[in-house]
């Protein structure tokens, strides 16, 4: 582990984690499963996986890879055959195989150390369906349970090198904001506008882009609308929200903009939005829980006379995937913590019209208040 | 569904599945569910449902989305709230909404007509851990089967209109092999000539690129390796490995080439593999099962003295995506049916040194004889 304060970071950008930074997260892990009353974890390819180990298998196949930790054993790498020299070249513990490599036919090997009844252990959300079955069947009693719902804070306190980088993404997912409102939106396809954020994003350093949604005009009033042909005009507002990984952390930004002068109603809908999300990121302080900033952002909108129109919650946490917990909703009584990273982005959807959202990237700092990763202006843009 | 010898397709390519085609092959899957002693079949975002309804949601998360395909109901498509505009505008069945929105949180709701006790489902092989123990949970008597253990031929047998599909992307691999081989070799890293293998891809119709794998010298002995920093030089064997989506369906073709003339065991190492390959092509015949094709390729390559070098199975399946059952591996006694289309895709790999592989997509026509998706020349290749 390199010190905290260093932070892991040059000039020249990040440096990459080490062995000892893995071993500290496996640690980590196996320490908080116990406290959570599990017997171990068992992680499969994807983000937990990345993240306790660094390493990505070229492919998620019918060919079982597992991470198994438990206390008082070592980290577990199981692979196919087929993937063991990658897996071996990667920063991770050492792998074993667990199936043959000729016939294809992957058996499930459960380290025998793990082995005894009623033993139970969390699983990567996102773990196969036939490799969940499998290992219901190969260790009968085995139970399972998804790591979101028996330890969801698993990796969603972010340490000093990994807010760096989610700080990094979140200042080149403003650099992209910044030159987008410069281009010409009246006349283009929201298709062609969402290429353009796209590049911009990986210009400005992003080596994977997870959305680039441009909905204009009526578009605006879905909030999962992505980019489709239609031809943004001028009085439209139309809603950017786009992000993905920078040295593998995830920006997520949304702005809204208007296409010439606006009309009072959109003035004050968007002024709405500011509030609520202003709101939000200023419920972010010690003795806060996840539902607090939820309800600080509906509250505004909802004495406003909105309420009905803010369909979605108010925000997810962010790390090495754009999407995972915590999540800022009504019910999510967990307190947030320093070094928390997640977004903060209520809206307005006016069916048949136009929507408003406007989203930061928040983390808790060391004072227990939130500090904006992203910084750009939330006023209401005019565009061209 | 169109008549089956109309293939769907056109000059400009082929015309888009209808919603009667979908109907067709819900139908089809129910009916096969039936046949296996299944209840019937839960589908989730991926291949299957692509493939049933035409259906991919933006994003796969924790909120679940199903299809519920059972005997005497109609299909079930259950989706979360803010995905229910994009759903609806799919080709498929309309769907209906299975969680709150606002709150974000989704109850797993399980179509009334499908409960009782001990009822027995297929589910995909990639749905997500949370959610099958989600549903193992939400419905205590639900007995789950991965669908490629249950009913692992659901999209193994393709119509007409399919291995137009396919036939266009493996017509579409062989130009951007032909291609590929006029470039310079010597003095160019594996990743140069990888990225114009995916440029070229594209350019002949893919719309999606799922491997090219460039492994030159002693990394051509690991057949997963991708394609590295490793330069190029004169005199060394270069397999190259390269597939993607063409309209939706696989294209998987591998060549080994080789920088200037070849040695003679290179030369006999490839005739071996060239020969184990047609043995393997030459194997699918009326009564044949799906390992007779890995036998007949094997046994070349053991009778030439390298059988422990062939160290993978000799194929898998491939349609909406490229590797799924049928696996032509020993122990697989399905028998080949007409219309199943899959890799023969033999390899001899030599540690620390080279690798030869050869694959061809090959589809099981009417007179259950195989026919060759791909059809660039076999033979050793010296390129510059």
């Amino acid at each position: 582990m390199t010190e905290p304060n260093l932070g892991g970071s040059t000039a020249l950008g990040p440096t990459a984690f080490t062995a000892d930074d893995y071993a500290h997260r496996m640690a980590r892990a196996t320490a908080a499963a116990t406290s959570a009353g599990l017997d171990g974890v068992v992680v499969t390819p994807g983000p937990d996986l990345v993240w306790l180990t660094g390493y990505t298998p070229t492919a998620v196949t019918e060919r079982l890879t597992m991470l198994v930790l438990a206390p008082g054993t070592e980290p577990a790498l199981l692979v196919p055959a087929l993937e063991r020299g990658d897996a071996a070249t990667a920063v991770a513990p050492p792998p074993s195989t667990c199936g043959p490599g000729a016939t294809g036919r992957t058996r499930t090997r459960w380290p025998p150390a793990c082995s005894g009844g009623g033993r139970r252990f969390g699983v990567s959300d996102s773990t196969w369906a036939m490799h969940v079955l499998g290992l219901q069947e190969a260790v009968p009693d085995l139970r399972l349970a998804a790591l979101t719902r028996c330890l969801p804070m698993l990796r969603a306190v972010k340490d000093d090198a990994e807010l760096d980088r989610l700080a990094r993404a979140g200042a080149a997912a403003d650099a992209a904001y910044e030159e987008i409102v410069g281009a010409p939106f009246a006349g283009r396809k929201e298709s062609e506008v969402a290429a353009d954020l796209d590049a911009l994003l990986r210009r400005f350093g992003h080596e994977q882009v997870d959305f680039t949604l441009v909905a204009s005009g009526p578009d605006g009033a879905d909030p999962h609308h992505e980019a489709g042909e239609r031809v943004i005009e001028h009085g439209d507002v139309v809603v950017l929200d786009f992000g993905g990984l920078l040295s593998g952390y995830g920006s997520d930004t949304t702005r809204t903009v208007v296409v010439g002068e606006p009309t009072e109603e959109v003035r004050e809908v968007h002024e709405v939005v500011r509030r609520a999300q202003q709101a939000g990121v200023e419920a972010v302080r010690p003795g806060a829980t996840c539902q607090d900033v939820d309800r600080a952002a509906r509250t505004v909108i909802a004495d406003a006379g909105y309420g009905e129109k803010f369909i979605h919650r108010t925000g997810h946490g962010i790390g090495v995937t754009t999407h995972e917990p915590p999540y800022m909703v009504e019910g999510e009584e967990q307190p947030l913590v320093p070094g928390m990273c997640f977004s903060v982005e209520p809206g307005i959807y006016l069916q048949g019209r136009f929507g408003v959202r406007i989203e930061d990237i928040v983390a808790v700092g060391p004072d227990g208040l939130g500090r904006r990763l992203n910084n750009t202006d939330r006023a209401l843009r005019v565009v061209g």
